[in-house]
């Protein structure tokens, strides 16, 4: 798929067929979530590939909006390390690039995902913190579930010409 | 370009051709950053597009880390704006994958960028908000600075599988 295409028509798929993402493929969308830029290179992420049901049952408990996580084959949690660091305060927005990417990936790859927001919610971030064993120094980001798609929502034009500006506001 | 290898191939470019980014390629860039994924589809971002020679040195200036923006036809400051959110809180995240998708677009556009941080820095967040005139609701998130590459870095291949659990950490 082209790279335009891809940025273009990718859509938050929330159903997917009873059918598993293939190892050669997570390790393709992990690949490029790793592949996002970060402030300094840094790369201060870490990821848990998630495909046990009870598991994937307990994420849609923990976060709501995370519900289609129950009928998923896979949820990768999304993890900001700011102990890899060396500029602090850009682990936030570094795991999102890289949740982009993995976003994109799945698109071009015939995947369909959704990301669920997990930082800055305190209560989503303890829940997942238990669930998963995370320890203290490590904070969970994202949620991205991932199946093979089910529904196909049509690309949306969402280019707004008023949120731009010319040298000055 | 295919959306895989976009993702694999970007690298950040640091030096530009003195050839200004064409109207229609910028617009390119601006609906690729809004077709990113928001929370609830909140859209929580808003650009400001400077080509302006005297604001490009400034830019420089303010953040030592965008100083190739004094040599650059064009710099997005990409800009939250949590007025537009109705869950609060995610301007962050979504604006970094506003920016992923316009690096994306860059390279797959034939155009070279890098993203330097400005959000969470204080000074840089200041010295951008007297220097484009933004409101005080509005909130300097990155700049992106864009040309025409003078360098190609070569595909850097950063995956690493200690960063990947399965189920439980």
């Amino acid at each position: 798929m082209d790279a335009m295409e891809a940025i273009f028509s990718r859509r938050s798929v929330r159903r997917y067929a009873d059918k598993p993402v293939p190892e050669e493929l997570v390790q393709k969308l992990l690949a490029a979530a790793m592949n996002a830029p970060s402030a300094r290179n840094q790369q201060p992420w870490q990821f848990v590939a998630i495909d046990d049901r009870d598991m994937l049952h307990e994420i849609g408990e923990i976060n709501p909006n995370a519900k289609m996580a129950q009928r998923a084959p896979l949820v990768i949690l999304v993890c900001g390390d700011p102990g890899l660091e060396i500029t602090e305060g850009y682990w936030v927005v570094d795991c999102a690039a890289a949740v982009e990417n993995m976003l994109l990936a799945a698109h071009a790859l015939g995947l369909g995902a959704v990301w669920t927001g997990v930082y800055p919610r305190q209560g989503r971030m303890d829940g997942l913190r238990r669930l998963v064993g995370l320890p203290e120094g490590i904070m969970p980001h994202s949620l991205v579930v991932v199946g093979y798609p089910a529904e196909q929502p049509s690309p949306q034009d969402r280019y707004l010409p008023e949120r731009v500006r010319r040298n000055r506001w």
